[in-house]
């Protein structure tokens, strides 16, 4: 028989310390199997705690398993491996610390939405309501809250053509997310996926994780090569028809037909990608593929880019053949999308804040955009080309210089300015000049001239110098 | 070369209108390739519009692909094929009146959580603050916000006794997506996995999804037969130690130990899968297997029974073995919950709430948890045995009676109480008595007493009768 002092600390209560301390006399082995513990009452008076306290320390130890108490006996250690945490303790350290880089005082990021013009006081006037809903303390509606999709089907229709039933849509958190789990549904009737090159690397990481080879549809910077379609294996083709990523085109109407037909002859479907089609400058957003044949069309979108990529919601719309079977497979999954921020969302729609914010957002983008394409054609003339300036949330910049992509990032991040590759999106057709990605949602007038006036100085390529 | 009247309506814009009619006469075959249209200052002669107006339509039209300029000539029909949506229109009727069934009145549902007590004011708060962040406004860090993730660390070592950094936690939108995806990077290394029986629905399926076969790992009201461990092919184990679903045990230090031994026995890896150990009644709730041997075991927690299953928000703690490879193989995807509710609750947590709220929470529910044992035990006696009645937000009922589940769920249908079955998570090894589950977590204690009544009326079973 043992007899424990312990000190005392403030910070928990004593039953836990005085559990902790046996426990680790076990643990360490200072404690043996079968070594017989104090009494009760005999604890309580050696540590000068009531009873209670060690009675509460022990039904802890026993309800574990370290100890046993055996009746009128008292308590006893159990038998014990010595199987604990012993190992990997150095990798519990603080990692390295990492090289700092240089400051960046300018980020021409392409993933990140507005701040100033964010409508704070409506969403979370709605998002505050949607907290006192019963439906929010529960598992939601697991391919989506209904609220959320009546809006979604008036939305899809007025803004996109799309004529589509509740029913038919599934609600995700994001693009990367709904692909997975839509390709758990594809890949056994398809072994291979049509993507654009250049394209969208979340699309075809996707599918990879699902086994699908890719076959790549090259498209160039005036649109798809879509008379290669015929000569290739797969019937299952991704795009992104309304604003391509990351050239930003668009295709025609002829186009879309080219691809449906394409579809029906090879009895498959088309993923439609439509990410950002609410930021049409020039024109009227085009009416989306699922618009001309919603049997032949998955299509998918998403509030990323049009309201805030942090509140990860999404939506596809399946086709009546596949609809089944993905409520099938995926019967037991909760959905993946906040309920709080769905409810939201539909609240906002049908208060018709969702169509005030995206007419204002597209004014305050197309003034963006103009400015950040001025800004570019004052300070490098010829030396460029811009791509895709009609819509969307960034340009391409396609420079007529000796310089890799690599140096040009290099020589902007000196003078505090972050500018993207555009190279990891080519799959085989890699041009032969650098381009650029250039985003500007988030910046302010004064921060997009002041970026271009740092890169002019980075790349020593001022349209002076013609 | 035709002459256009439209009547207008007063909802759109005049422009959208001509655009919408050219591009019906066109679709229709009204209007043929090659067809020559009015010029823009007749057409808005005719149509007593601005000639701004009809630009604007005719731009729209020629963006699309549907007409074409041809400079002083004027503008004409594209050549189109008649792909346009004609199908599946039927499908687009709404579907039939469903049968309405009997209303329930008092819903013993598991998945839900106590609103009465949540911290609105607290929570409207942090999350009125997070959306001041600009953090809120860009993609979030790809596996989970450094703020939560910082928070997490320290919870999971004060309250589950795992030590980890803020590296290795991947921020998820619940467990049946990061089973999903975890079981991407497993599947190369393990063809099988070891599931409870009974156990968790989700889980099964998420294996399943990826190809894995399913082992069954025989779970008795005692604990599982961790005997039989030894006879199995598979070297992966998915299990719930601290509350077994559906049972409800919890396993011991012992127990822990063996499968610990067994997995570095057989080199594979256990999945812990901790969703509810926050709420245990009679003792502390019991340290994390993980905390034992971090190197072998895959940890998930999540906030969707602690706190609120709406927002989507769960986390797994992984291997160092496992996370180079997780974080090389979804490098291009973005996180999956959303990063509003990850920043509110990492400064909730910060801010000493959340161990305030899990303090409430756990009096709360274990007052009702003692309530409905204690109302049970009055209406049935003998008649029944209580299963899991230590933790957890939910009892399994067994009833000692000829009945079938489906017979005893239906009579408690028609007096409005809805109960659960238990017979979907067993895989094998059905028990001969009926066992039903019964959630209390969103019930008053007035739900809670009524509802048994009416199942003692239901099920004709009351003490009495022994």
């Amino acid at each position: 028989m043992h007899d424990f002092i312990f000190p005392f600390s403030n910070e928990e209560p004593k039953y836990k310390q005085i559990y902790q301390q046996l426990k680790a006399l076990i643990e360490q082995g200072n404690l043996q199997s079968n070594d017989s513990l104090p009494s009760i009452r005999r604890l309580a008076e050696t540590l000068q705690v009531s009873r209670n306290t060690t009675l509460t320390a022990y039904e802890q130890l026993v309800a574990e398993g370290y100890i046993r108490g055996e009746g009128r006996k008292g308590y006893f250690v159990n038998v014990l491996e010595q199987v604990f945490l012993k190992e990997e303790e150095t990798s519990l350290l603080p990692s390295n610390v990492k090289q700092v880089p240089p400051a960046i005082e300018i980020d021409f990021r392409a993933g990140a939405v507005d701040q100033a013009h964010f409508p704070l006081k409506a969403w979370r006037q709605f998002a505050n309501r949607a907290l006192q809903l019963e439906e929010s303390f529960v598992y939601g509606e697991p391919f989506g809250e209904p609220l959320l999709k009546e809006q979604l089907v008036q939305y899809l229709l007025q803004a996109r053509g799309v004529k589509c039933e509740a029913d038919n849509i599934i609600v995700g958190s994001g693009t990367q997310q709904m692909l997975l789990y839509l390709g758990f549904i594809l890949k056994h009737d398809f072994a291979s996926v049509i993507v654009e090159d250049p394209g969208y690397l979340g699309a075809r990481q996707s599918f990879k994780l699902n086994g699908f080879e890719l076959e790549a549809l090259p498209v160039l910077e005036q649109g798809a090569q879509l008379q290669l379609l015929s000569e290739m294996q797969s019937r299952l083709l991704y795009v992104t028809p309304s604003h391509h990523f990351p050239y930003g085109v668009t295709m025609s109407i002829q186009q879309r037909q080219i691809i449906i037909q394409w579809a029906k002859t090879v009895d498959g479907y088309i993923i439609e990608d439509d990410y950002d089609s609410e930021f049409r400058y020039a024109q009227q957003p085009f009416p989306a593929l699922a618009s001309i044949d919603h049997s032949r069309v998955i299509y998918i979108g998403t509030f990323s880019k049009s309201f805030l990529p942090g509140i990860r919601l999404s939506y596809m719309v399946l086709p009546k053949s596949l609809l089944h079977r993905y409520k099938e497979q995926f019967s037991e999954f909760e959905h993946n999308a906040s309920s709080l921020h769905q409810l939201t969302m539909a609240a906002f729609m049908k208060n018709g804040e969702w169509t005030r914010h995206i007419k204002r957002m597209r004014l305050i983008y197309k003034q963006k955009m103009n400015y950040l394409v001025e800004q570019l054609q004052q300070q490098f003339g010829a030396n460029i080309t811009i791509l895709g300036e009609h819509s969307g949330l960034y340009v391409l910049v396609k420079l007529h210089v000796q310089q890799t992509e690599e140096q040009l990032i290099q020589s902007a991040e000196k003078y505090g300015v972050k500018v993207y590759p555009t190279s990891p999106y080519f799959l085989e057709h890699l041009t032969a000049e650098p381009i650029l990605q250039l985003g500007f949602s988030k910046l302010e007038m004064e921060d997009i001239k002041d970026g271009v006036q740092q890169l002019a100085k980075a790349w020593q390529l001022s349209s002076i110098n013609k």
